[in-house]
Protein backbone atom coordinates (compact mmCIF):
# COMPACT_ATOMS: atom_id res chain seq x y z
CA UNK A 1 0.00 0.00 0.00
CA UNK A 2 1.60 3.56 -1.06
CA UNK A 3 1.58 6.25 1.75
CA UNK A 4 -1.21 7.93 -1.04
CA UNK A 5 -3.27 5.42 -0.28
CA UNK A 6 -2.73 5.53 3.70
CA UNK A 7 -3.90 9.30 3.75
CA UNK A 8 -7.37 9.22 5.06
CA UNK A 9 -11.04 10.10 3.43
CA UNK A 10 -12.06 13.79 4.85
CA UNK A 11 -15.92 13.83 5.80
CA UNK A 12 -17.65 17.08 6.48
CA UNK A 13 -21.32 18.10 7.66
CA UNK A 14 -23.17 21.21 8.86
CA UNK A 15 -23.15 19.03 12.17
CA UNK A 16 -23.69 15.45 13.68
CA UNK A 17 -25.75 14.49 11.33
CA UNK A 18 -23.19 13.56 8.83
CA UNK A 19 -22.00 10.85 11.12
CA UNK A 20 -25.03 8.49 9.50
CA UNK A 21 -22.71 8.70 6.39
CA UNK A 22 -19.74 7.73 8.30
CA UNK A 23 -21.58 5.02 9.92
CA UNK A 24 -22.21 3.91 6.22
CA UNK A 25 -18.01 4.70 4.68
CA UNK A 26 -16.80 2.65 7.73
CA UNK A 27 -19.13 -0.44 6.80
CA UNK A 28 -18.54 -0.04 3.24
CA UNK A 29 -14.40 0.27 3.30
CA UNK A 30 -13.87 -0.65 7.36
CA UNK A 31 -9.65 -0.11 6.28
CA UNK A 32 -9.93 3.34 5.88
CA UNK A 33 -9.30 6.06 8.18
CA UNK A 34 -11.36 8.46 8.34
CA UNK A 35 -11.50 12.93 9.04
CA UNK A 36 -14.81 13.99 10.22
CA UNK A 37 -15.83 17.73 10.55
CA UNK A 38 -18.84 18.89 12.43
CA UNK A 39 -19.54 22.83 11.67
CA UNK A 40 -21.73 22.47 15.39
CA UNK A 41 -21.36 25.70 15.64
CA UNK A 42 -22.66 27.17 12.44
CA UNK A 43 -25.74 24.49 12.42
CA UNK A 44 -28.43 24.59 10.69
CA UNK A 45 -27.12 25.07 7.13
CA UNK A 46 -30.41 24.02 5.74
CA UNK A 47 -31.75 27.77 6.46
CA UNK A 48 -29.31 29.67 4.94
CA UNK A 49 -28.85 31.21 2.16
CA UNK A 50 -27.00 29.34 -1.02
CA UNK A 51 -23.76 32.19 -0.80
CA UNK A 52 -23.75 31.69 2.83
CA UNK A 53 -23.97 27.70 2.80
CA UNK A 54 -21.16 28.02 -0.42
CA UNK A 55 -18.48 30.15 2.32
CA UNK A 56 -18.97 27.83 5.27
CA UNK A 57 -18.35 24.72 2.88
CA UNK A 58 -15.59 25.58 1.21
CA UNK A 59 -13.98 26.51 5.27
CA UNK A 60 -14.71 23.46 5.98
CA UNK A 61 -13.14 21.84 3.10
CA UNK A 62 -10.12 23.41 3.79
CA UNK A 63 -10.08 22.43 7.03
CA UNK A 64 -9.91 18.60 5.71
CA UNK A 65 -8.04 19.45 2.32
CA UNK A 66 -5.22 20.93 5.31
CA UNK A 67 -5.13 17.09 7.10
CA UNK A 68 -4.19 15.56 3.91
CA UNK A 69 -7.54 13.95 2.83
CA UNK A 70 -7.43 11.83 -0.59
CA UNK A 71 -11.03 12.32 -0.61
CA UNK A 72 -14.15 14.56 0.26
CA UNK A 73 -17.15 13.38 0.97
CA UNK A 74 -19.79 16.16 1.63
CA UNK A 75 -22.46 14.12 4.11
CA UNK A 76 -24.41 17.22 4.25
CA UNK A 77 -27.16 17.68 1.37
CA UNK A 78 -27.94 21.22 1.85
CA UNK A 79 -24.10 21.72 1.07
CA UNK A 80 -23.97 19.19 -1.72
CA UNK A 81 -27.00 20.97 -3.04
CA UNK A 82 -25.45 24.39 -2.74
CA UNK A 83 -21.89 24.11 -3.24
CA UNK A 84 -20.63 21.12 -5.15
CA UNK A 85 -19.39 23.34 -8.15
CA UNK A 86 -17.47 25.52 -5.66
CA UNK A 87 -16.29 22.78 -3.39
CA UNK A 88 -14.89 20.63 -6.54
CA UNK A 89 -13.02 23.83 -8.36
CA UNK A 90 -11.02 24.55 -4.84
CA UNK A 91 -10.38 20.73 -4.30
CA UNK A 92 -7.57 18.70 -5.57
CA UNK A 93 -8.84 15.55 -5.28
CA UNK A 94 -12.06 13.94 -5.67
CA UNK A 95 -15.49 15.12 -4.08
CA UNK A 96 -18.34 13.45 -3.74
CA UNK A 97 -21.71 15.06 -2.88
CA UNK A 98 -24.90 13.64 -1.49
CA UNK A 99 -27.10 13.87 -4.32
CA UNK A 100 -25.79 12.44 -7.02
CA UNK A 101 -25.61 9.44 -5.45
CA UNK A 102 -28.97 9.68 -4.02
CA UNK A 103 -30.36 10.17 -7.22
CA UNK A 104 -28.99 7.22 -8.61
CA UNK A 105 -30.19 5.21 -5.75
CA UNK A 106 -33.73 6.55 -6.23
CA UNK A 107 -33.67 6.13 -9.94
CA UNK A 108 -33.55 2.23 -9.37
CA UNK A 109 -35.68 2.41 -6.56
CA UNK A 110 -38.60 3.76 -8.39
CA UNK A 111 -40.80 2.14 -11.32
CA UNK A 112 -43.11 4.96 -12.40
CA UNK A 113 -40.39 7.27 -11.95
CA UNK A 114 -42.28 9.77 -9.88
CA UNK A 115 -39.89 10.46 -7.51
CA UNK A 116 -40.51 12.87 -4.38
CA UNK A 117 -37.44 14.58 -2.20
CA UNK A 118 -37.71 15.71 1.26
CA UNK A 119 -34.90 17.86 2.86
CA UNK A 120 -33.86 21.35 4.33
CA UNK A 121 -35.41 24.62 2.83
CA UNK A 122 -31.80 24.93 1.31
CA UNK A 123 -31.76 21.92 -0.24
CA UNK A 124 -35.06 22.16 -1.74
CA UNK A 125 -35.00 25.57 -3.47
CA UNK A 126 -31.53 24.16 -5.26
CA UNK A 127 -33.87 21.68 -7.28
CA UNK A 128 -30.48 19.78 -7.10
CA UNK A 129 -31.99 16.14 -7.10
CA UNK A 130 -34.44 17.64 -9.77
CA UNK A 131 -31.20 18.68 -11.84
CA UNK A 132 -29.57 15.50 -10.77
CA UNK A 133 -32.54 12.83 -11.72
CA UNK A 134 -33.31 14.94 -15.03
CA UNK A 135 -30.03 14.49 -16.20
CA UNK A 136 -29.84 10.78 -16.04
CA UNK A 137 -33.79 9.84 -16.51
CA UNK A 138 -35.24 12.99 -18.66
CA UNK A 139 -38.60 11.21 -18.45
CA UNK A 140 -38.23 11.34 -14.25
CA UNK A 141 -40.91 13.54 -12.43
CA UNK A 142 -39.43 14.69 -9.19
CA UNK A 143 -41.46 17.03 -6.70
CA UNK A 144 -39.82 18.40 -3.37
CA UNK A 145 -40.95 19.94 -0.02
CA UNK A 146 -39.16 21.52 2.62
CA UNK A 147 -39.70 19.93 6.60
CA UNK A 148 -38.31 21.83 8.67
CA UNK A 149 -39.47 19.80 11.72
CA UNK A 150 -37.91 16.72 10.83
CA UNK A 151 -34.41 17.79 11.78
CA UNK A 152 -35.30 18.99 15.65
CA UNK A 153 -37.40 15.36 16.11
CA UNK A 154 -34.99 13.47 15.56
CA UNK A 155 -32.05 15.39 17.58
CA UNK A 156 -35.03 15.53 20.31
CA UNK A 157 -34.84 11.95 19.76
CA UNK A 158 -38.94 12.04 19.11
CA UNK A 159 -38.41 9.71 16.27
CA UNK A 160 -41.60 7.33 16.59
CA UNK A 161 -44.84 8.20 18.26
CA UNK A 162 -47.73 10.26 17.83
CA UNK A 163 -45.90 13.38 17.41
CA UNK A 164 -43.38 12.28 14.49
CA UNK A 165 -46.68 10.56 13.32
CA UNK A 166 -48.63 13.30 12.82
CA UNK A 167 -45.78 15.89 11.74
CA UNK A 168 -44.52 12.89 8.83
CA UNK A 169 -48.12 13.00 7.76
CA UNK A 170 -48.53 16.17 7.45
CA UNK A 171 -45.71 16.82 5.10
CA UNK A 172 -46.08 13.56 3.50
CA UNK A 173 -49.61 14.73 3.04
CA UNK A 174 -48.61 18.20 1.08
CA UNK A 175 -46.16 15.91 -1.18
CA UNK A 176 -48.86 13.27 -2.14
CA UNK A 177 -50.96 16.07 -2.86
CA UNK A 178 -48.50 17.95 -5.58
CA UNK A 179 -47.85 14.34 -7.10
CA UNK A 180 -50.42 10.92 -6.00
CA UNK A 181 -48.73 8.49 -8.37
CA UNK A 182 -45.31 8.87 -6.74
CA UNK A 183 -43.09 5.54 -5.50
CA UNK A 184 -40.26 6.32 -4.31
CA UNK A 185 -39.22 9.22 -1.47
CA UNK A 186 -35.54 10.96 -0.69
CA UNK A 187 -34.62 11.17 2.26
CA UNK A 188 -32.54 14.59 1.21
CA UNK A 189 -31.09 15.11 4.90
CA UNK A 190 -28.75 12.95 7.01
CA UNK A 191 -31.29 13.26 10.04
CA UNK A 192 -34.17 11.55 8.21
CA UNK A 193 -32.81 8.14 8.63
CA UNK A 194 -34.12 8.12 11.94
CA UNK A 195 -37.59 9.21 10.94
CA UNK A 196 -37.62 6.46 8.44
CA UNK A 197 -40.18 4.20 10.15
CA UNK A 198 -43.10 6.84 10.39
CA UNK A 199 -41.99 8.52 7.24
CA UNK A 200 -42.47 5.10 5.55
CA UNK A 201 -45.81 4.25 7.28
CA UNK A 202 -47.13 7.37 7.07
CA UNK A 203 -46.74 7.51 3.03
CA UNK A 204 -47.73 3.89 2.65
CA UNK A 205 -51.13 5.01 4.31
CA UNK A 206 -52.21 8.50 2.73
CA UNK A 207 -50.79 6.81 -1.08
CA UNK A 208 -52.62 3.38 -0.05
CA UNK A 209 -49.54 1.79 -1.28
CA UNK A 210 -45.70 0.93 -0.24
CA UNK A 211 -43.83 4.08 -0.79
CA UNK A 212 -39.43 2.92 -1.53
CA UNK A 213 -37.56 4.60 0.81
CA UNK A 214 -33.89 5.95 -0.13
CA UNK A 215 -31.46 7.37 1.62
CA UNK A 216 -27.90 8.90 0.49
CA UNK A 217 -25.41 7.45 2.95
CA UNK A 218 -25.09 4.07 1.34
CA UNK A 219 -25.24 5.17 -1.82
CA UNK A 220 -22.41 7.75 -0.34
CA UNK A 221 -19.94 5.15 0.39
CA UNK A 222 -20.60 3.16 -2.99
CA UNK A 223 -19.71 6.12 -5.10
CA UNK A 224 -16.41 6.72 -1.88
CA UNK A 225 -15.53 3.24 -3.01
CA UNK A 226 -15.82 3.24 -6.54
CA UNK A 227 -14.12 6.58 -6.72
CA UNK A 228 -10.95 5.41 -4.92
CA UNK A 229 -10.51 2.35 -6.79
CA UNK A 230 -6.71 1.38 -6.76
CA UNK A 231 -6.23 4.31 -4.00
CA UNK A 232 -8.32 2.04 -1.15
CA UNK A 233 -6.88 1.61 1.84
CA UNK A 234 -7.18 -2.18 2.54
CA UNK A 235 -5.36 -2.82 5.77
CA UNK A 236 -5.74 0.13 7.38
CA UNK A 237 -7.13 0.41 10.84
CA UNK A 238 -10.34 2.32 10.25
CA UNK A 239 -9.22 5.04 12.61
CA UNK A 240 -11.87 7.74 12.74
CA UNK A 241 -10.98 11.69 13.93
CA UNK A 242 -13.92 13.71 14.84
CA UNK A 243 -13.42 17.69 15.09
CA UNK A 244 -16.17 19.78 15.80
CA UNK A 245 -16.87 23.77 15.75
CA UNK A 246 -18.94 23.44 19.38
CA UNK A 247 -19.64 20.67 21.14
CA UNK A 248 -22.78 21.56 23.01
CA UNK A 249 -24.95 18.15 23.01
CA UNK A 250 -22.29 16.41 21.13
CA UNK A 251 -22.28 13.21 24.11
CA UNK A 252 -26.12 13.58 23.94
CA UNK A 253 -26.82 13.61 19.61
CA UNK A 254 -23.80 12.17 18.35
CA UNK A 255 -24.29 8.22 19.00
CA UNK A 256 -28.00 8.63 17.55
CA UNK A 257 -26.39 9.19 14.61
CA UNK A 258 -23.11 7.48 14.47
CA UNK A 259 -24.47 4.17 16.11
CA UNK A 260 -21.95 4.02 18.98
CA UNK A 261 -20.40 6.73 21.72
CA UNK A 262 -17.83 9.03 20.78
CA UNK A 263 -14.31 8.03 21.43
CA UNK A 264 -12.81 11.45 21.31
CA UNK A 265 -13.45 14.82 19.48
CA UNK A 266 -11.77 17.35 19.12
CA UNK A 267 -12.95 21.34 18.87
CA UNK A 268 -11.74 24.17 16.27
CA UNK A 269 -12.81 27.36 14.86
CA UNK A 270 -12.84 27.67 11.85
CA UNK B 1 -33.96 67.59 22.19
CA UNK B 2 -30.21 67.11 21.52
CA UNK B 3 -28.16 65.01 19.74
CA UNK B 4 -27.54 62.65 21.86
CA UNK B 5 -31.43 62.15 22.44
CA UNK B 6 -31.63 61.47 18.82
CA UNK B 7 -29.36 58.32 18.39
CA UNK B 8 -31.14 55.14 17.63
CA UNK B 9 -32.09 52.40 20.34
CA UNK B 10 -30.28 49.41 18.90
CA UNK B 11 -31.46 45.69 19.07
CA UNK B 12 -29.81 43.00 17.90
CA UNK B 13 -31.15 38.83 17.81
CA UNK B 14 -30.03 35.40 16.24
CA UNK B 15 -32.72 35.86 13.94
CA UNK B 16 -35.78 37.24 13.21
CA UNK B 17 -37.76 36.41 16.58
CA UNK B 18 -36.62 39.77 18.33
CA UNK B 19 -38.78 41.61 16.00
CA UNK B 20 -41.26 40.70 18.99
CA UNK B 21 -39.43 43.37 21.26
CA UNK B 22 -38.60 45.94 17.85
CA UNK B 23 -42.76 45.64 18.15
CA UNK B 24 -43.29 46.20 21.79
CA UNK B 25 -40.68 49.18 21.90
CA UNK B 26 -42.17 50.65 18.99
CA UNK B 27 -45.31 50.60 20.98
CA UNK B 28 -44.00 52.15 24.26
CA UNK B 29 -41.67 54.09 22.66
CA UNK B 30 -43.10 55.37 18.92
CA UNK B 31 -40.67 58.34 19.07
CA UNK B 32 -37.51 56.09 18.66
CA UNK B 33 -35.13 55.44 15.90
CA UNK B 34 -34.67 51.72 16.04
CA UNK B 35 -31.39 49.79 14.27
CA UNK B 36 -32.00 46.21 14.38
CA UNK B 37 -29.59 43.08 13.20
CA UNK B 38 -30.69 40.05 13.33
CA UNK B 39 -27.83 37.11 12.67
CA UNK B 40 -29.58 35.01 10.48
CA UNK B 41 -26.86 33.63 8.81
CA UNK B 42 -25.86 31.72 12.02
CA UNK B 43 -29.49 31.45 13.41
CA UNK B 44 -30.56 29.77 15.84
CA UNK B 45 -27.92 30.47 18.96
CA UNK B 46 -29.65 28.31 21.28
CA UNK B 47 -28.11 25.29 20.31
CA UNK B 48 -25.02 26.40 20.40
CA UNK B 49 -22.07 26.76 23.49
CA UNK B 50 -22.01 29.76 25.91
CA UNK B 51 -18.83 30.43 24.45
CA UNK B 52 -19.65 30.29 20.74
CA UNK B 53 -22.78 32.46 21.87
CA UNK B 54 -20.59 35.32 23.70
CA UNK B 55 -18.39 35.76 20.19
CA UNK B 56 -21.46 36.53 18.16
CA UNK B 57 -23.35 38.36 20.86
CA UNK B 58 -20.06 40.59 21.01
CA UNK B 59 -19.41 40.82 17.00
CA UNK B 60 -23.72 41.76 17.05
CA UNK B 61 -23.24 44.44 19.13
CA UNK B 62 -20.41 45.79 18.16
CA UNK B 63 -22.18 46.01 14.96
CA UNK B 64 -24.94 48.24 16.83
CA UNK B 65 -22.28 50.40 18.50
CA UNK B 66 -20.78 51.34 15.32
CA UNK B 67 -24.04 52.56 14.48
CA UNK B 68 -23.97 55.02 17.18
CA UNK B 69 -26.87 53.81 19.46
CA UNK B 70 -27.73 55.09 22.69
CA UNK B 71 -28.99 52.00 24.33
CA UNK B 72 -28.50 47.93 23.34
CA UNK B 73 -31.50 45.64 23.60
CA UNK B 74 -30.40 41.89 23.85
CA UNK B 75 -33.60 40.64 22.40
CA UNK B 76 -32.09 36.95 21.87
CA UNK B 77 -32.91 34.94 25.02
CA UNK B 78 -30.09 33.15 24.56
CA UNK B 79 -27.76 35.65 24.17
CA UNK B 80 -28.89 37.61 27.34
CA UNK B 81 -28.54 34.39 29.27
CA UNK B 82 -24.99 33.66 28.14
CA UNK B 83 -23.31 36.92 27.19
CA UNK B 84 -24.52 40.07 29.58
CA UNK B 85 -22.16 40.20 31.62
CA UNK B 86 -19.02 40.31 28.26
CA UNK B 87 -21.10 42.74 26.48
CA UNK B 88 -22.57 45.40 29.12
CA UNK B 89 -18.56 45.37 29.91
CA UNK B 90 -17.58 45.98 25.77
CA UNK B 91 -20.23 48.56 25.60
CA UNK B 92 -19.97 52.50 26.31
CA UNK B 93 -23.69 52.64 26.42
CA UNK B 94 -26.63 50.76 28.72
CA UNK B 95 -27.27 47.49 27.91
CA UNK B 96 -30.67 45.73 28.59
CA UNK B 97 -31.33 41.45 27.98
CA UNK B 98 -34.46 40.02 28.23
CA UNK B 99 -33.66 37.90 31.34
CA UNK B 100 -34.04 40.63 34.12
CA UNK B 101 -37.27 42.07 32.92
CA UNK B 102 -38.59 38.59 32.39
CA UNK B 103 -37.65 37.81 35.99
CA UNK B 104 -39.68 40.89 37.53
CA UNK B 105 -42.40 40.25 35.43
CA UNK B 106 -42.83 36.79 36.55
CA UNK B 107 -42.82 37.47 40.44
CA UNK B 108 -44.72 40.10 39.56
CA UNK B 109 -47.43 37.44 38.19
CA UNK B 110 -46.94 35.06 40.68
CA UNK B 111 -48.64 33.95 43.85
CA UNK B 112 -47.35 30.69 44.67
CA UNK B 113 -43.42 31.85 43.75
CA UNK B 114 -43.17 28.46 41.97
CA UNK B 115 -42.00 29.45 38.22
CA UNK B 116 -41.64 27.34 35.35
CA UNK B 117 -39.32 28.79 32.71
CA UNK B 118 -39.11 27.03 28.68
CA UNK B 119 -36.34 28.26 26.45
CA UNK B 120 -33.67 27.12 24.34
CA UNK B 121 -30.88 24.64 25.27
CA UNK B 122 -28.63 27.67 26.07
CA UNK B 123 -31.26 29.70 27.86
CA UNK B 124 -31.99 26.90 30.37
CA UNK B 125 -28.18 25.24 30.55
CA UNK B 126 -27.53 29.12 31.71
CA UNK B 127 -29.81 29.26 34.63
CA UNK B 128 -30.12 32.45 33.95
CA UNK B 129 -33.84 33.19 35.12
CA UNK B 130 -33.26 30.74 38.20
CA UNK B 131 -30.12 33.51 39.03
CA UNK B 132 -32.08 36.79 38.02
CA UNK B 133 -34.98 35.19 39.85
CA UNK B 134 -32.97 34.10 42.93
CA UNK B 135 -31.51 37.54 42.89
CA UNK B 136 -34.94 39.31 43.88
CA UNK B 137 -37.17 36.34 45.49
CA UNK B 138 -34.67 33.71 47.39
CA UNK B 139 -38.22 31.98 48.43
CA UNK B 140 -38.65 31.33 44.45
CA UNK B 141 -38.33 27.97 43.31
CA UNK B 142 -38.15 28.22 39.19
CA UNK B 143 -37.76 25.06 37.20
CA UNK B 144 -36.54 25.09 33.42
CA UNK B 145 -36.97 23.37 30.42
CA UNK B 146 -35.62 23.32 26.95
CA UNK B 147 -38.06 23.16 23.66
CA UNK B 148 -35.97 22.40 20.61
CA UNK B 149 -39.13 21.91 18.83
CA UNK B 150 -40.88 25.21 19.63
CA UNK B 151 -38.54 27.17 17.23
CA UNK B 152 -39.31 25.31 14.06
CA UNK B 153 -42.90 25.01 14.71
CA UNK B 154 -43.15 29.37 15.00
CA UNK B 155 -41.59 29.60 11.89
CA UNK B 156 -43.42 27.09 9.85
CA UNK B 157 -46.59 28.85 11.28
CA UNK B 158 -47.88 25.49 12.58
CA UNK B 159 -49.03 27.96 15.94
CA UNK B 160 -52.50 26.24 16.24
CA UNK B 161 -53.93 22.93 15.87
CA UNK B 162 -52.86 19.35 16.49
CA UNK B 163 -49.40 19.19 16.44
CA UNK B 164 -48.99 22.37 18.31
CA UNK B 165 -51.16 21.35 21.00
CA UNK B 166 -49.39 17.69 21.38
CA UNK B 167 -45.83 19.32 21.49
CA UNK B 168 -46.77 22.02 23.99
CA UNK B 169 -48.36 18.93 26.06
CA UNK B 170 -45.70 16.99 25.92
CA UNK B 171 -43.16 19.86 27.16
CA UNK B 172 -45.20 21.03 29.50
CA UNK B 173 -46.33 17.93 31.24
CA UNK B 174 -42.86 17.05 31.47
CA UNK B 175 -41.96 20.39 33.72
CA UNK B 176 -45.44 20.16 35.60
CA UNK B 177 -43.88 16.41 36.68
CA UNK B 178 -40.67 18.58 37.96
CA UNK B 179 -43.13 21.07 39.49
CA UNK B 180 -47.07 20.49 39.78
CA UNK B 181 -47.49 23.84 41.76
CA UNK B 182 -46.21 26.02 39.47
CA UNK B 183 -48.56 28.96 38.41
CA UNK B 184 -46.27 31.38 36.27
CA UNK B 185 -44.76 30.31 33.11
CA UNK B 186 -42.07 32.15 31.84
CA UNK B 187 -41.83 32.21 27.61
CA UNK B 188 -37.89 32.11 27.49
CA UNK B 189 -37.43 32.92 24.04
CA UNK B 190 -38.44 35.16 21.22
CA UNK B 191 -40.20 32.80 19.18
CA UNK B 192 -42.88 31.27 21.58
CA UNK B 193 -45.38 34.16 22.08
CA UNK B 194 -46.77 33.13 18.60
CA UNK B 195 -47.42 29.63 20.63
CA UNK B 196 -49.18 31.24 23.74
CA UNK B 197 -52.51 30.29 23.05
CA UNK B 198 -51.74 26.41 22.71
CA UNK B 199 -49.16 26.57 25.71
CA UNK B 200 -51.80 28.27 28.31
CA UNK B 201 -54.24 25.67 26.78
CA UNK B 202 -51.78 22.99 27.82
CA UNK B 203 -50.99 24.15 30.69
CA UNK B 204 -54.27 24.45 32.10
CA UNK B 205 -55.43 21.70 31.06
CA UNK B 206 -52.62 19.72 32.59
CA UNK B 207 -52.45 21.78 35.97
CA UNK B 208 -56.21 21.69 36.22
CA UNK B 209 -55.97 25.56 36.86
CA UNK B 210 -55.01 28.94 35.08
CA UNK B 211 -51.07 29.26 34.34
CA UNK B 212 -50.25 32.83 34.18
CA UNK B 213 -48.19 33.34 30.77
CA UNK B 214 -45.06 35.73 30.60
CA UNK B 215 -42.87 36.86 27.96
CA UNK B 216 -40.05 39.35 27.78
CA UNK B 217 -40.79 41.43 24.93
CA UNK B 218 -43.14 43.94 27.02
CA UNK B 219 -40.91 44.31 30.13
CA UNK B 220 -37.95 44.91 28.10
CA UNK B 221 -40.13 47.90 26.32
CA UNK B 222 -40.71 49.39 29.58
CA UNK B 223 -36.88 48.44 31.27
CA UNK B 224 -35.84 50.52 28.03
CA UNK B 225 -38.01 53.60 28.60
CA UNK B 226 -36.98 53.42 32.18
CA UNK B 227 -33.20 53.35 31.36
CA UNK B 228 -33.49 56.10 28.83
CA UNK B 229 -35.59 58.30 31.19
CA UNK B 230 -34.57 62.16 29.49
CA UNK B 231 -32.83 60.90 26.98
CA UNK B 232 -35.99 59.12 25.44
CA UNK B 233 -36.63 60.53 22.09
CA UNK B 234 -40.22 62.05 22.14
CA UNK B 235 -40.00 63.86 19.08
CA UNK B 236 -38.25 61.81 16.58
CA UNK B 237 -39.67 59.75 13.51
CA UNK B 238 -39.68 56.49 14.96
CA UNK B 239 -37.90 54.96 11.83
CA UNK B 240 -36.84 51.25 11.71
CA UNK B 241 -33.82 49.82 10.16
CA UNK B 242 -33.32 46.03 9.74
CA UNK B 243 -29.93 44.55 9.32
CA UNK B 244 -29.57 41.30 8.68
CA UNK B 245 -26.75 38.42 7.68
CA UNK B 246 -28.60 36.17 5.88
CA UNK B 247 -32.06 36.97 4.23
CA UNK B 248 -33.70 33.10 3.45
CA UNK B 249 -36.97 33.22 4.25
CA UNK B 250 -37.14 36.86 5.93
CA UNK B 251 -39.96 38.29 3.80
CA UNK B 252 -42.08 35.02 4.76
CA UNK B 253 -40.65 34.98 8.12
CA UNK B 254 -40.68 38.71 9.63
CA UNK B 255 -44.15 40.08 9.12
CA UNK B 256 -45.04 37.04 11.66
CA UNK B 257 -42.92 38.54 14.42
CA UNK B 258 -43.11 41.99 13.52
CA UNK B 259 -47.05 42.25 12.72
CA UNK B 260 -46.46 44.21 9.50
CA UNK B 261 -44.20 43.38 6.42
CA UNK B 262 -40.49 44.27 5.68
CA UNK B 263 -40.59 47.74 4.23
CA UNK B 264 -37.14 47.49 3.20
CA UNK B 265 -33.61 45.54 4.94
CA UNK B 266 -29.85 45.19 4.40
CA UNK B 267 -28.11 42.38 4.36
CA UNK B 268 -24.28 42.80 6.04
CA UNK B 269 -21.36 40.31 6.66
CA UNK B 270 -20.19 40.47 10.41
Amino acid sequence: MSDENRRPIGVFDSGVGGLTVVRAVRAALPGEDLVYLGDTARVPYGSKSPRTVERYSLACQRFLLDRGVKLVLIACNTASANALPALAAASSVPVIGAVEPGAESALAASTSRRIGVIGTLATIRSRAYETAIAARAPAARVVGLACPLLVPLAEEGWTHGPIAGLVARRYLSELLTIDPDLDTLVLGCTHYPLLADELAAAAGELAGRPIAIVDSATAMAQAARAALGEQAATAGRGELAIFVTDASRLDELAPRFLGERLATYELVDL
